[in-house]
């Protein structure tokens, strides 16, 4: 019979996934000898069985329970329920990894009309027996039964002013009897039956409200976000309870053994004598800080210290300790590696490097690259923020602190910016027209829309702040000012927000710059020594180009040429070329495009210092170039000297029913190969100019989007070469140049060894391939993806991480097949999923040779990759 | 070194890939030592390797050439240009299959001004030489060089008028001599240098003229319609010349062993005395029939007639055959297996069973499936289409004839309809709402929409006839009439047109019904114990499925129940359920459908007769339900009892970016299983009530339809399998029942071990497979995929012809997958590649168990199976 329920000394093994994080770590201070209140564990197992029994603990569950709260009884030589001398517990939840949003704690369970009278008479205090029982009461009301917190708190609330008293320490034995008679009553007429005098009762159906509050929304949610699996579990912990609120030489708290905010190297934390833990929460009284107990309690705290000392160096990281002492003596109730800020993430980590504790392995393995986003962007002063208060939150979209003036329309963002004005552009929505703006500004704030939206998605590629959907801000009808919070702000007013909180805040505060230096730079070098996955960004201007390059980026991966289209002084001839009827016609409109793009892409070569960069070309349906109304179509039409009625037309042929299935990509080039010819020159030709005045050696990477067929490819690739060939030969220069694809609809993955014969690289696209792969576009997948995550049918969401299961062994067969007929084919990764720690895994053990991602995202992906070697080494 | 030129009599095997038909047969007819004209063949691989070397014929093959002519003139005593005793010689192109719009014939050639005296004197017919001298001019000017045809026949016009004769008989040799130069004149003055005297120039210019058209527009859209790949190439013939227009003893004409029309066993054929090939074409003399032949010439007739018996009874096939008589001796210029209409080749193929000559897998393997379409759709009468003249002609987009009143609405073509009228459909275009009454018309004609438009994709499914694209026909503003060939039709007004043809004609011409009977039937009867795939039929009411069953449909393997949904009596519910908000609302709608859905499922299982019924659960995005014109909004929302507002959002609510990638398939399940619920529940109870009343063992198959995610199928299955146990506990009956889903996404592909966990059949959707596999939809590719066809990257349509090389790798991959969990996992295809021979024989090959196509495919289908299972035997 498998065993679900642990005493804590039974363990031998402390395993988390079995015991969780809690769990393991009680057991391993009892092995360690330190003062543990004991009590037994119910295993993660367990939970699952109990899903698996259709949400009811079993049988034989039930019987293991019992028998270790028995031998609990001898351990303690307390009795559940006992008149004289109670066995009282506390319930926590424990799963493999600390999971806020499930049921945390219940205290005191063991208490009833009976035992409350034996902790009175034996701790000769009825006010604190009473106060027990009625804190007992509460949370068992609330937590386990799920019942109204209000209505007990009013109960409270009406006998302190019927007693005429302000604080809950102020109310006698006696008040506090009475309350427990109006719980017991209101608990009743809640729960349609008596508070369970048992406390056998009490313990299962704390038990299982511990497994339920692992299927609870917002520990869903957690999960989620945090790519935690479902079937994981949770444990649950019952132990002994010791109390901190007996008297003067009682007390509670909670300690690190460093400074979890700075990661500086001093034991850190704060107390409160004679309290429970709730009470340090509560807040009512200002705990101290945990050096005062040096003077309080010296020996209390020096044998405190030399058990931080000791776990630090038993579990190789900074720790985060509950604590109670109780009649003078000290009780270890909880450890746990601590949470940190990424700044002491990194300081705690080559700290604990230098002194000899562990490898930097070992330090690179400690840091969440996740994290590191918070350091990678502009921050809001410490000082400033603490005055400042939210005036609205909605979503944070990219992360990152912007301030400025208001400004509503991309134009206006560009005059005010060139005018050096810092600008923050608010919008009712983006689309791609107000890319320029955007990049001009320091912030981007939408009124619509969510994480995926068009201001979401080009913010975080772009690195700048944006907190979107904040449906509070309401435009006035002609959208020059907006309302918030009650005020009215127009443009030129100034405004706050931070993408990584979605807080907005009225007027300016300051922010700091991101860097690399001091602990980050030391990690980062350590990452770099132990990597092998490259990693490169998509940049599509010089200023990305070169912030990606301070970051790190070994090159560029992914330039999108059409973005550069989209600006301002070339947007009118690209549509001249759009609306062309002849090849010449287009011809001359690519000419006026040509030295714009050549200047371009000279910036990107400049910027990377003769490190490889990829040019994706043209990929967009045209139509996204032209406009939709009719009043803006006559307006373009007046422009261009075109009659309304002919470029009405030309819109209208270019509606599509899906247009990420239409005519884009290199289907463009098949159509309109002086597309591709012109942007072939454009690349060539820069490399040629950087190359001379530069004197690096360039390799120009061209690469052709959305390739489903060796022919398809092939005639494009034959068009690039030639048109290379020209160039160089009109230039009488010879460069070695590469002509490779993305890999990003599913034939081309099925047919890639085909491919591969004439491509020489591929740059897995997993945005797009991710959308093909499942059949649902991004836009449209919002509508029904939450009804998915809600019935547990997806666990993440496959545009944030690379789903392996299905796209990844698409990708995993490119791989084979690519390498089958071109041994020494480069294989890269250039979607969103190229910044994602666990999608940059399954990049390093496929084989590819670079991940690329956005330049926000470059010291990540290094961490990543890292970490990636350390688990699976590959050479 | 290869060799790229063969006499006639070197051929040992007469290879038709290496010397094409034409020349295969030639040298077969030499080897069996009929009367042929020697000469030589330059093979299929100099074709390609001309195209290799940049449309070049290289010295090699050229010396080749040389030597062959060489060769000739030594068989036949004569030389090229001999001014005694000229060689003359026919070159004509001859691929593997014969091909229209390619190079034909050019004759004659070999004469010169000097040759063309030798001739003269040689035949003593001056007249002769010079006519056959502009003939060669002529012929040479317009398909070896591409000039202007009409100029040429200009001068002839013009000599003859001046003569003043009217037939080309009547010129004198002067006469010709003066035409010789003046088209020697036009010739240079066109050309720019002098008609080419070297015959060995003018043979290389036609050599080169017939592997040129290999490459012309014509020859290339035939190739893609009938997949015959560019590689292959064409071959050249060269042979002597002989004269059947050197007197009254000469002659030339076609025959064919059998009558190809009927396929009766009997010599048919037609020739002209003192003619040359094109005077029969030509048509200013009227041919004899070939039985006259026999009283003119009984030695030369049965002669004739023994040696189309030999070459009937070698090549196993009716032959078609060209000849010559020169002088009273009978010349073979070609053989080939002749081509026959439908009727005839069945005919033919049970009769040389008969004879002896064949196997019944020979005569299986002898028809070509997709002609067997023109038998399966009802036909004009022979005898009353002889006298109607079409007034139109538009894209033949659904076979079939039809006939009726015009109507203008789907409406009232459902009211005529019951009020007995046969009507035909007209509309500018057709939508899904007038599915109903395309259903109860004749034909649906079309003024706008391709082959794929909405109108012509349905038609063919249902196999209602169908021309599409009229663009000649104008419709009045109130679409009330139209005009066509200057004539105004009204409602009720006769029209009568030919989805086979294309053709329109003014009033009623007869039609007759299709069945399967005769020889016909004997072949279905050969093929269907020949075959092991099975064939199903795709049918969504039972009129289709009762004659998919008379067909030899071996059951459904697709109903698509949306079309259900789109019936007059239930868009109201539909649109119910859709404006929903609780779901009680949408449940109540539901309760409206059930009965209807109930009812429908009944008539397919008692049309069905017991056989396997797959019914697919609503598929389509629910915005297709729902009107999008703001007038037709608010009709709706009166009609409702809602609020336009309120209708309007919900509409444009269900917008979605990319319909084919949005919320549809079994997700719509997943976010409102209710659906599901009612779908199941109708299937079951339908079940039950047909088994009890028919007393038929029921097995009913429930299919999921756009799965892209294991856990994504098993909730939708847990829903149906719960509410399928429900209704049959409420029944208490007891029955199997099937759950599988289509396989159409690339995902459900990939992860399809997976997901044959728990799904017990797939279903290849390779219509939307082929879609995401490839990344463009249907509705958009038919912008671009023209420009691929022109470019010679796509050869075939990737929707009518299942790709192997990408979609196929997917399905073969799912069936492997698929088996690897259930090894006893059905596999069937119901895309429309389930009616197409090519992709028939992949399936065959791929393992899987049926086909399933529209009924009209059905005897199509068997027949491609059978063949498949010749082809390549499994057990």
């Amino acid at each position: 019979m498998k065993q679900f329920v642990y005493q804590f000394k039974e363990v031998q093994k402390p395993d988390k996934n079995l015991f969780g994080g809690k769990g393991a770590n009680l057991a391993e201070m009892t092995k360690l000898g330190m003062p543990v209140p004991q009590g037994f564990i119910i295993t993660t197992e367990a939970c699952t069985q109990y899903y698996n029994d259709g949400r009811k603990i079993n049988d034989d569950i039930l019987d293991q329970i019992s028998k270790k709260l028995k031998e609990l009884e001898a351990i303690t030589g307390k009795k559940f329920g006992d008149v004289n001398n109670p066995l009282l517990v506390s319930v926590r939840s424990g799963a493999r990894v600390s999971m806020p949003g499930m049921m945390d704690t219940i205290l005191n369970l063991g208490l009833n009309d009976e035992a409350v009278e034996g902790l009175a008479r034996l701790t000769n205090n009825p006010r604190f027996a009473y106060d027990s029982y009625r804190r007992f009461i509460q949370m068992f009301s609330d937590v386990v039964m799920q019942q109204e917190k209000s209505k007990y708190e009013r109960i409270l609330d009406e006998v302190k002013e019927k007693k005429g008293v302000e604080f809950d320490k102020d109310l006698s034995a006696e008040d506090l009897k009475e309350i427990v008679n109006l719980f017991k009553d209101l608990y009743k007429k809640s729960q349609g039956e008596d508070f369970p005098q048992d406390p056998k009762v009490q313990l299962i159906e704390a038990v299982k409200a511990v497994f339920r509050s692992w299927d609870n929304e917002r520990a869903n949610v957690y999960r989620r976000m945090h790519d935690i699996p479902y079937e994981w579990g949770t444990a649950v912990n019952v132990q002994s309870m010791v109390f901190g609120n007996m008297g003067d030489d009682c007390g509670t708290g909670v300690a690190f053994s460093r400074n979890p905010a700075t990661g500086e190297n001093v034991f850190y934390g704060e107390y409160l004598m004679n309290a429970q833990g709730e009470d340090v929460v509560a807040g009512i009284r200002t705990p101290l800080p945990i050096a005062t107990l040096k003077e309080q309690n010296p020996d209390v705290y020096n044998q405190f210290v030399e058990i931080a000392k000791k776990l630090e160096k038993h579990n190789k990281d900074m720790q985060d300790m509950e604590f109670t002492i109780e009649k003078g003596k000290l009780y270890m109730l909880q450890t746990r590696n601590g949470k940190r800020t990424a700044k002491a993430a990194l300081k705690i980590a080559v700290d604990l490097v230098k002194e000899g504790l562990i490898t930097e392995k070992e330090a690179i393995m400690m840091i969440d690259p996740k994290q590191l986003d918070a350091l990678l962007h502009p921050q809001f002063d410490d000082k400033a923020l603490k005055n400042a208060k939210a005036i609205a939150e909605a979503l944070p979209a990219s992360p990152g602190a912007a301030c400025g003036k208001i400004c509503f329309t991309a134009d206006r963002a560009k005059e005010m910016a060139q005018d050096g004005d810092k600008v923050v552009l608010v919008r009712l929505e983006t689309s791609p027209e107000d890319i320029e703006g955007m990049a001009v500004s320091q912030g981007v704030l939408t009124a619509r829309g969510g994480m995926t939206s068009h201001a979401a998605v080009v913010a975080r590629g772009m690195g700048t702040a944006c907190v979107a959907g904040c449906s509070a801000l309401k435009f006035a009808s002609d959208e020059k000012s907006f309302t918030l919070n009650g005020k009215v702000y127009k443009e030129g007013d100034l405004l706050s927000f931070d993408g990584s909180t979605g807080k907005i805040y009225d007027g300016l505060i300051k922010t700091e710059p991101a860097k690399i230096s001091g602990e980050f730079a030391t990690i980062m070098e350590w990452a770099d020594k132990y990597r092998v996955l490259q990693v490169r960004t998509n940049a599509d201007n010089p200023k990305d180009a070169e912030n990606a390059f301070a970051f790190g980026a070994e090159g560029i991966g992914l330039c999108r040429t059409e973005h550069m289209f989209f600006e301002a002084d070339r947007i009118p001839a690209v549509r001249e070329m759009i609306v062309s009827s002849t090849v010449e016609e287009r011809k001359r409109a690519l000419d006026k495009l040509l030295p714009m793009q050549r200047k371009d892409f000279i910036g990107l070569y400049k910027a990377m210092k003769g490190r490889p960069v990829t040019i994706r070309f043209l990929d967009p349906p045209l139509h996204e170039f032209v406009p939709h109304e009719d009043q803006e179509i006559k307006d373009l039409a007046k422009e261009m000297g075109l009659s309304f009625e002919t470029l009405k037309r030309t819109v209208e042929d270019l509606h599509e029913f899906n247009p990420m299935m239409g005519h884009r990509g290199l289907r463009l080039a098949v159509t309109y190969p002086e597309i591709a010819q012109m942007q072939t020159r454009a690349v060539i030709e820069a490399a040629i100019a950087v190359s001379k005045s530069e004197n690096y050696n360039i390799i120009p990477e061209i690469m052709i989007p959305l390739t489903c067929d060796i022919k398809e490819f092939k005639y494009v690739r034959d068009i690039v070469a030639k048109e290379a060939e020209e160039v160089l030969k009109e230039n009488n220069v010879k460069m070695t140049y590469k002509i490779g694809t993305m890999i990003e609809i599913p034939r081309a993955a099925v047919t890639a060894d085909q491919i591969a014969q004439y491509a020489e690289f591929f740059s897995f696209g997993t945005n797009d391939l991710t959308q093909m792969t499942y059949g649902f576009s991004r836009d449209d997948a919002g509508k029904f993806l939450d009804v998915y995550y809600a019935k547990k049918i997806f666990e993440s969401d496959p545009f944030a991480r690379l789903d392996q299961n299905g796209v990844g062994r698409l990708v995993k067969m490119a791989t084979d097949l690519g390498k089958s007929t071109r041994p020494d084919i480069k294989l890269g990764i250039c979607g969103e999923h190229g910044g994602d720690p666990s999608s940059i895994e399954f990049c390093h053990k496929t084989g590819l040779n670079y991940v690329s991602c956005s330049p926000f995202r470059v010291p990540i992906a290094r961490l990543a990759a890292a970490q990636a070697n350390i688990k699976f080494p590959r050479n």
